[in-house]
């Protein structure tokens, strides 16, 4: 084969480092791994009784491509409650997790050559996201303010790259890899540059349901005409491998990213459709008990990692912890991360997979005792492979 | 919104006219459809059963993203043993249906500005496809040879058009809308002038078992280097909700559609995958069943139409019949469509959802009952609306 018969679009595309990484230290039978970003918990009881359900009473049918009409005006109500959304039902489209609300919010707004700002580090989907597209991408990179975007950092990369078609912004709150999440104040700050530049925000909201002592803000509240959302019930109700996500968007947006989504897909599986419109209309304190026990995690892991040397900036939500490597160890992150899986066992990710070479990421959607594990080795990694004042 | 703030290929995209029209005749509570390409048959118990113990035996997690090793290891031998296939389970992806599988392949073969010949009438979806991604088209008329693409329409088509850059062409077999199942011979007769111009093809072979009185073959035996299978389960075990597919292809084009694929929608529900474990494995004989149905059905409605005036390309596969409206009706497809459902209460689709304004597609993946009520009206409208002598 010819690998010149390839788009080079899609040759450009890096092979996710992440799931090929996990895959990889999945064949040691000691590992016990921090690695994807995946509740341990089970699907709540009463979601899986509703998709049993349906396919005992035959729901095997084509859905209408949107989704079934049911789910989405639950599934308006649900995130109206939660978090202020203002979207009625003909404003949402039911994807196959956010990943593909992601695909097909970069397909339907962007355009080879347009430029799309990712604040860094950064989720590798969105990377592969915009090269497969045959779009620019410029980096921000948020490390000096606390992980978080500002105004001024905008404005200061459409000013250094004026040659740019800057139309669209990617950003996680609550974020993944670095577990910040966004103030109301932070996001509002935001408005002005979007809207005086026509950026397109598309905010992943995947994590909008694991927040610490702090309540969850959504761009769209303040920038409603280029806001599309990406949201879903991976994280919320443990059901990564089912596959439901939305996007939420202005209706003439939402009326074509419908047709990428129709000729995509066609639509998600309509057995867990069914068992989403249960979610939705009886799953609304689902989160909670996961909730409270990432949050114990969470501060357990911070604790834990700051006693062995790494730097933590506080994680507001989602279910990572991301720490920065101390000097002392003089390892960039695929050091770290492959140090930690060959020699002690245990599974993270490197800082490098997101765009920075300075960090690791614990995935605390994990057991006490995986994270009790890794905390051991990685103080018994410090223990170990310190040198001190050597640099 | 301002629409000029949407990709300009996405905008060029129709929304499909079959959903929509699908969609509208259903709010007619007398409705009788014979529009969308569904089973009405159930899903096989076994099958849904295995889904049903997936779910409770918690296997919610992300599976690995190009689908659960078993299950293409069990889809290599499937396919092997049914039609001849070749491949290894490295040369597989699972995908989210037949129709993702189309999507991405498009994606990772061609870039914008290549030429895909299409012959035609074909099913929307490729139309839709081949304009999201900024491809050029070239339509080749199949119906003077019966529906069946040959080499020398093939070779007019690339000296017709010698300013384009013909890459592709999207085959299905066999086909839809028109039912006809090609030949070894025919397929044979193809693999020269593919091979010379180097024209890759996506061979859509989803209605594969479901021929009458003569086998299913491949393109891929003669041309394996540039050939991409496109198959699933919607057809074959009732699954059209499920969303299940696969596509097959050399090693190299696999690894780069494995990525477009990841980062497109992750990976199919992970029960539906363990419900496909089952139709592989156990699942052989699923679509016998449902097969000796769809023969004595298609034998009704062939001999119905023809009674009636249309006339009908022998269909040797897939469920529909294509049916040439008679002269004496003076109608496009679209007045028929239309004038079937509104004054007769019978949905199916007009040829010019195809791109041929000349025929209309009848889905007999329905119940006797519906098709007998179908082809009394038809008659009817036969008898009222034709206008003899006058042109």
């Amino acid at each position: 084969m010819e690998l010149n018969d390839i788009n080079p679009n899609v040759l450009n595309v890096k092979p996710s480092s992440m799931r090929e990484f996990d895959h990889e230290i999945s064949a040691d039978p000691q590992i016990v791994k921090l690695t994807l970003g995946e509740p341990n918990f089970d699907v709540p009881a009463h979601i899986k009784q509703a998709a049993i359900d349906a396919i005992n009473d035959n729901y095997s049918h084509y859905p209408y491509f949107w989704g079934y009409a049911e789910l989405r005006e639950a599934a308006a109500k649900y995130y109206q409650e939660k978090f202020g959304y203002h979207y009625t039902a003909d404003q949402i489209v039911v994807t196959v997790g956010a990943t593909e609300a992601v695909a097909d919010a970069v397909a339907t707004l962007f355009q080879p050559g347009d430029a799309v700002i990712l604040p860094s580090p950064a989720y590798p989907l969105y990377d592969a996201s915009i090269a497969m597209h045959g779009l620019k991408q410029v980096r921000i990179d948020t490390s000096k303010t606390d992980y978080i975007l500002t105004p001024e950092a905008v404005q200061q990369a459409i000013d250094d790259n004026p040659g740019l078609n800057i139309r669209g912004l990617i950003i996680t709150d609550p974020n993944n890899p670095t577990g910040v999440a966004y103030t109301e104040e932070q996001l509002k700050a935001l408005v002005p540059v979007l809207k005086e530049n026509r950026i397109w925000v598309i905010s992943d909201e995947i994590y909008g349901e694991l927040t610490y002592g702090q309540k969850h803000y959504t761009l769209s509240t303040w920038l409603p005409d280029q806001t599309v959302i990406v949201n879903g019930l991976s994280k919320s109700h443990a059901m990564t491998g089912w596959r439901l996500g939305y996007v939420f968007g202005p209706k003439g947006f939402i009326d074509e990213i419908a047709k990428v989504h129709q000729f995509t897909v066609t639509t998600p599986t309509s057995t867990v459709q069914y068992a989403a419109i249960e979610a939705m209309k009886h799953g609304q304190n689902d989160a909670e008990v996961m909730r409270k026990q990432y949050e114990k995690r969470r501060d357990f892991v911070v604790k834990n990692m700051r006693e062995a040397g790494f730097d933590v900036v506080h994680p507001g939500g989602a279910f990572y912890v991301y720490a920065k490597i101390p000097a002392s160890l003089h390892m960039d992150s695929w050091t770290c991360a492959r140090t930690l899986a060959k020699d002690y066992h245990i599974g993270l990710f490197p800082g490098a997979s997101f765009g920075d070479d300075a960090s690791i990421r614990i995935s605390y959607a994990a057991s006490d005792e995986a994270l009790k594990a890794a905390m051991t080795a990685i103080k018994k990694l410090v223990a170990d492979k310190s040198v001190v004042g050597d640099k």
